[in-house]
């Protein structure tokens, strides 16, 4: 067993040489074993177990810096830097994180979630270490998934000015480049990695003289822009964009990359290491299904399939439903995904309809600004982007959807906490980001037939708008309250005296339990669904505010911008004697752990919000 | 004079082709008549009239589709659609806007004025084109540095997949394209828009057939991602990714751009035309200094110089200087800016630290986490980014920056309203879009000299900091208060009774001449300058309501999120009896006109405000 030798940093260094493909298999197995039992993310990190070793190999921690992309993948670079023992705990209430942490380890160099910020991050380090005058290693590590992303480009046509050592891995997992490019591939890799190959341009330029008009061929090719260096290799979008560029080289073969990584090393300006890679990579069932198993509930080792069997849908299920129905009904409609098919629910719709179903990549900017397009055009897009990316499209939201008001439907999955991916995928900032931006409308459904309705209802809606829903099994209570959506009005679910819960979407079923609660307590307690998050019933405030004593919002959402204090501006301009209590996720990050326990945590379960409501009612 | 016949859209077909040169001189005296009297982006404009006619020739109005990226250099697409007559109005209140808008024209196909949306816009249309059946032209017109955006990235890649025909004009103005490449490149063009095209590779291809060894390097050119493409032309980053590639072409030869334009229409998938044009083409001044031509104020054409002579610094100067003084006091200040080392007053910390200054093109994502990894290598990078253009790095302050709380400064000019520039530049989000970021510190200055400390408290505050400042001249007045920044303290200017006014950054000033006017009418006035938007300081809003009947709260930002809302949820926890009023922009997008005009409109200017608050009292 090498993996026992394995206890902290560089301690893979004294394992002999002939080990190490044995401690890659043994890496495998624990990585299987473990996540079967917590969930996690799988597939990715199968594929880059080996490039992980490598990268050890010849990287001296914690000195040289290493980011990784998204970080889903860094399992592997975990267990190598003494984190071995606390998988157990993986993803799990203040257990390890599923994504580096710099306050885990010293060898986590920067935080990452959201995609393609590798090499911005890592460009910035280098840049300050040849500032400072040291000479450690800096090393980001991105997929082939990750540059869609724009800001990557950003940070190539950035890191291509830059005179100073840094390594950029492309770990290539895409099925199209397959085995059989290989041979050439590593061929090309030899002679670029040596002098040959400046030895191959100055052998095709000579050729090229030694035949009629080839001078002029010659001349022309020179003049031109990018020059004699687009002749003859892959990679040259890389190398046009000013990048030396290594590779193609085999992502599960050990000593090749730290070849590679070697010569990397040695190069005085940014280069790009093109590394291949196989998701999933010996788990038959992963690399089947690399998407199933990108973030994997536990599940049997022996078939692959998932331990807990679903019985109930979530919000995803449904969004996936009606968005066919609502694709055969209305040939206006179009949908629009940001790599996520799969996750968004709208695999369906792209079997159904695939002229009209658009994956961009992890491109949310471009995502929205094309929906802006088709949408004045005269086309319904809907753009289903999880809550914390949709992050990424601010701008784009406001500045080419809702400045023109153009029809545009965000469906945004995702909001709220959505549990064990932590504090860059929780969607908690979601209503107020778009609370602010005029001429936009904000819905929140509290149950799985309500999605469907505001669904419906957006899309028929002339003018920007959002609903946004919770990762997760939807809620199937109150299917007998279903009034029809109208713009801007709330539904009263329970019409009492003394307390009124004004909860937003996922709030309605924990307003319900703390009602039973405060209602034990011997309080009246009302219910109303906000349903419109902007604009604000105000209507139903004044109603709450005059027939109770005391009015609460609930909503998964950080306080500032959000809907308490957007109806609180409101609440305050009424004559009336009730109090207003906002409750909302307070000004932090939230870290990973499951739905419940953080909400217990942010004494925003039923529980903790029936205290909150008792304790400040004295 | 052909300009005269220009009166409605196609106008120009109308005109015989031996006088389009002559109209072009014509449109270009025009432009530089008008703008030297109204003020504009002149040098852009110049750079684009052939263009624009050459595509006014061959495409057919309002049916056809044209983006301008950006949009600044859109006037001739005016003057050509009938609102010649209009531009005396130029970026006035109620006047032609600076940018193209829907509403303005039918032949103003999508609204733009931040950079790189064009081709995500474009692509939509020509999709939606598409799936409607219909055949019309879709063109998007990008500039080169519109290119360094990451969108623009990410629309390519997309636009590449895409079986549908759509134009993209790369208006490539950059100066390292100089006359010299000019021979070889129309020859290229020529041959690249015929057949020749193929028959030169097939020549390149047979040429190294007869030499030894020769087949083998085909055999290895061929298997490599990217094929025999890559072989000869320019543009080979554009084909790599996918795009059909055209030019380059003369972009003040209408009758070559006219040729190529044609040809591209005939491509059944996408295009990129490349154009080369010259930046204030045409006007001595412009054209020897573009940048000081990018957005003129009203100037002497004889001599090109502004006509009104600045007396007083504005904010970008002060903090211009400051950050040259801190740069030298402290070699942890780095700077960074996205394109704009003139707007944001970095170009002379440029000159004399040019190691630790980095401008990374339009491109504000890699911006801030560039940013973000040189702060966590112990630097202080100072990013430099106008409030509306910083929304795009929303996700990025929040995930790479915030979540790690590294020391990252954020110094943002043209936050409130900025004036002739309109809805898509005014920086009102920027309050509620960073308060509603944890462990985020925001600031804003009063005066010139509170700037300077506030920049300098900033740079040694260990977190994320921002401060916002507003365009154009800086406020001199309250010089004798300065007392120093203290974290999450505001200042008290004047405590009187009755009347606190709690003022953010720029609204101080008003709020003094506001405290004047409410004095008249035998009023107590309070005035408080909030220096910190968040924190908020909650020892002073208990000290305003405990000694005042009524507090306002004055903000140049949206009231979603904004200050106001923020104080007036702890406001709302004091057992008080005082009122609470804030005073913010209401929801909506505010379009160009003065400054001091807008206010007005908003009843945000001293009487505005005194009105308001004497009603209100009410």
């Amino acid at each position: 067993m090498y993996l026992e030798r394995i206890n902290k940093p560089n301690d893979i260094k004294k394992i002999p040489r002939e080990g190490l493909d044995v401690l890659a298999q043994e890496i495998r197995e624990f990585l299987i074993e473990t996540i079967s039992e917590t969930g996690g993310h799988l597939a990715a990190n199968l594929g880059a177990v080996e490039l992980t070793m490598a990268l050890h190999l010849v990287m001296d921690f914690p000195d040289d810096k290493l980011i990784w992309d998204v970080g889903h993948q860094s399992y592997t670079h975990k267990i190598l830097t003494g984190r071995k023992s606390e998988f157990n705990t993986l993803r799990k209430f203040h257990g390890l994180a599923g994504f580096p942490k710099t306050k885990e380890s010293d060898c986590d160099a920067f935080n990452t979630g959201h995609s393609s910020t590798s090499i911005s991050a890592g460009l910035g380090m280098a840049v300050a270490r040849t500032l400072q005058g040291k000479n450690n290693t800096v090393i980001s590590v991105i997929g082939d998934g990750s540059l869609t992303g724009g800001m990557a480009y950003e940070a190539i046509n950035n890191a291509a000015k830059a005179q100073t050592p840094f390594i950029i891995v492309l770990n290539d997992n895409n099925m199209s480049i397959s085995e059989n490019v290989g041979g050439v591939s590593s061929y090309l890799n030899k002679i670029r990695t040596t002098e040959a190959y400046l030895e191959l341009k100055e052998d095709v330029k000579n050729k090229l003289k030694t035949v009629p008009r080839g001078k002029s061929m010659i001349h022309r090719i020179q003049n031109v822009k990018s020059g004699f260096k687009q002749l003859v290799l892959p990679g040259m979008m890389f190398e046009n964009m000013g990048l030396t560029y290594l590779g193609p080289v085999n992502g599960h073969d050990i000593a090749a990359m730290e070849k590679v990584l070697r010569e990397a090393k040695r190069c005085k300006t940014p280069v790009l290491v093109h590394v291949l890679t196989h998701k999933g990579r010996g788990y038959v069932p992963a690399e089947r299904h690399p998407a199933r198993f990108h973030g994997a509930e536990p599940f049997d080792i022996e078939t692959g399939l998932p331990l807990k069997k679903r019985t109930t849908p979530n919000y995803t299920d449904i969004f996936s439903t009606v968005m066919c129905k609502l694709g055969d009904s209305n040939p206006n409609v179009v949908a629009i995904t940001a790599a996520m098919p799969d996750g968004t629910g709208l695999k369906r719709f792209r079997n159904m309809y695939p002229d009209r179903f658009f994956d961009v990549g992890i491109a949310e900017q471009h995502a929205v600004t094309f929906a802006a397009g088709l949408a004045s055009s005269g086309l319904r897009p809907v753009v289903a982007i999880y809550s914390s990316f949709l992050q990424r499209a601010y701008d784009q939201i406001l500045h080419d959807v809702c400045i023109q008001k153009l029809p545009v439907v965000f469906a945004i999955d995702r909001a709220g906490l959505v549990g064990s991916d932590g504090e860059t995928h929780q969607g908690i900032f979601d209503l107020s980001y778009l609370s602010e931006i005029p001429n936009l409308t904000v819905m929140a459904p509290k149950n799985k037939w309500e999605l469907a309705d505001m669904l419906r209802y957006a899309v028929q809606y002339d003018g920007p708008i959002a609903l946004r829903y919770p990762r997760g099994q939807a809620f199937e209570g109150l299917y007998e309250m279903r009034p029809a959506i109208e713009y801007g009005k709330s539904e009263w679910l329970y019409e009492e005296s003394e307390i009124c819960l004004i909860a937003v979407g996922s709030m309605v079923k924990i307003a319900l339990k703390a009602k039973e609660l405060l209602e034990a307590e011997g309080h009246k307690v009302s219910v109303v669904n906000a349903r419109f998050v902007k604009p604000i019933d105000e209507e139903m405030v004044a109603k709450a505010a005059k027939k109770h004593k005391y009015v609460v919002t609930l909503e998964e959402n950080v306080l500032s911008g959000g809907y308490g204090e957007n109806v609180r501006e409101y609440f305050d301009t009424l004559s009336t004697r009730a109090k207003l209590l906002n409750i909302a996720i307070p000004d932090c990050f939230v870290e990973h752990g499951k739905v419940d326990e953080l909400l217990e945590e942010l004494n925003m379960d039923a529980k903790g919000i029936t205290n909150r409501v008792l304790e400040w009612m004295k």
